[in-house]
């Protein structure tokens, strides 16, 4: 039987968690349900994407992934399900999925409300529903029309350079108070010192464990990008540091 | 094989929970487990209450509901099991599950604590082998003695008029800052105007998107009661409401 | 098929909980997974020890246990995978294990980083996998090479006579504000008098129900040994202990 995964920001201290599983377990019986997180800042659909982007790939093929951020629910942005690479969707259509649409060969279709559906709980009476059948191996085009749009993706960030120097940024932080940024080990060749804002930093590191306690280190985090923290501590509090805080390349 | 769901008020920081899906496992192997929440706030059995009404009959037929927020564990308070509309339920008798209780058939029981077990963890001691007995399809009257009286309720919360308003007050506030009310539809028709304490809203809406971002919004939640919400923001927050803070439909 | 219980420091608002889950599903397919929890403060190896040593046992046998709370995760700490009284644990050899490595039978081996793996995450890349093999029912001496050190413990903490007192301390804080010691029951014989700090609270009782409410209370807790607990209210914050607090049994 499939797995489904959630990924919300409903949080775990009201009943909506609980609703959307008593639906999928009603519709799906046997599913496996998996929560990636339900702590997701509200409406902060950056780090959904991140996160989602990050930990759909570890599950089996065949996973379906419930991924409901959505502070326009009720409004006319789309409802979508998809499939790409063997995995299977479902949420809003307002830029969640783009750290998972790159490039790869995408089927949609767009999810009709269904009559008498809360306009506040989607998650309950959309896409969860949709999710299930999915779950149940229904067929994606069974369960609304072609989307053929471009699925939304935020405005990207990305790292560009100024001179020797490239410009990065910080785009999650952790739960240790680390710097997850968005740059890639293509901008940070062996030689180059790494910088947050006006604080040098050093040389790469492989991890935490090569500093002393309290130490500052950059390092390739397990997500793929230069990650900042402190040893034993928090790096986005010593560095008074957030999303959009710069950390820079300096290659020369 | 049964589901188990959990709702508790042990928070998830300490083995608790643990401690007790441990005993489920052990003794109703493979039971699907679903949490849906343990953050209730220590012994708000108002709180357990409204949540448990929301979502146990999101869940299939034959669904255990394992429901303990229990500030009186050790004292003289009735422990229960009982059945009602094909789902079963284990917790005290102390009013939390006054949502369920509502008219329909039920068959209760009332469990002894068994040799040994800790007066201060009866979720683990008395109440999980309970929910386990239930889930592997033991019939309810092995597991006590017949429980001739009424559960317990909350006092309850009404609605009333007086002259052409409906007072009605805020029963729960979720993680988002929407003040969830006791008003249910039939207090509302929709030439009512809704006001939160001095304040004005306006007729329901349908939903958040129907006011621009920061608007105040009265709309039918999906829980099927009015709530008063911010778009994009806290009402709870805005309007300094909480709890048993008064939210009125002006008729006339 | 198998259970995996996790217990880590990760919290439940990044990807890591949810990537080390696919990792699991992925090579166990039809794994069950059960938090034990994943709010460890960061790095904090005595709590998650002591969670860990009540939860495990509660499980049934062959359940593999996932306890990886890490601060050396790069650093030279060898990596543990070991069986004893039909249970597998894998963790870290940094004292998380003390509490149930008790003078039972031991057969442990330590497991290589294989290659690729993040420095920072061994938990998705090697104790993951590991676990995942164990729950495959893969043999033991097939991870790694065999453990001959004696895994590492925390300095003991254990109650001490001064004249007819026993001094003991806090050892864990939980949610409810219950102040747990590590006096066990031998050392608080029923005329013993319990003290916290210069704070006079009287014999054992049974529950917080044998006080009225707002009173102070002593008692043998849910793990076995002394708590002491404010009947409806936090020990913790009245009388400002928290782990290392002193508790002592006057004898006499």
């Amino acid at each position: 039987m499939a797995i489904i995964t959630l990924l919300t920001d409903y949080g775990t201290s009201d009943s909506y968690v609980g609703e959307v599983k008593g639906v999928l377990l009603s519709l799906a019986p046997g599913v496996t349900l998996v929560d990636i997180t339900h702590e997701i800042a509200p409406g902060d659909i950056a780090a959904a994407g991140y996160i989602l982007a990050r930990a759909w790939s570890r599950f089996p093929a065949g996973t379906v992934h419930f991924a409901v951020v959505d502070p326009g629910v009720g409004t006319p942005r789309a409802a979508l399900a998809f499939k790409t690479r063997d995995h299977s969707f479902v949420g809003p259509d307002n830029g969640i999925f783009g750290g998972v649409l790159k490039g790869a060969e995408v089927a949609a279709v767009q999810l009709a409300v269904p009559p008498g559906a809360a306009a506040t709980f989607h998650g309950r009476d959309l896409f969860g529903p949709a999710a299930a059948a999915l779950a149940r191996g229904e067929p994606l085009d069974k369960l609304g029309q072609p989307f053929s749009a471009i699925p939304r993706r935020l405005s990207g960030i990305a790292p560009h350079y100024e001179g020797k120097v490239v410009i990065g940024e910080v785009i999650y932080v952790d739960r240790y108070g680390n710097l997850v940024t968005n740059l890639t080990t293509e901008f940070v060749p062996p030689y180059a010192v790494l910088e947050a804002e006006a604080l040098t930093i050093g040389p790469l590191r492989s991890t935490f464990g090569d500093v002393d306690k309290g130490g500052l280190v950059a390092y390739i985090g397990s997500g793929g990008t230069v990650e900042v923290a402190v040893r034993d501590g928090s790096a986005a509090r010593r560095l008074g540091l957030g999303v959009g805080g710069r950390v820079r390349a300096r290659l020369g």
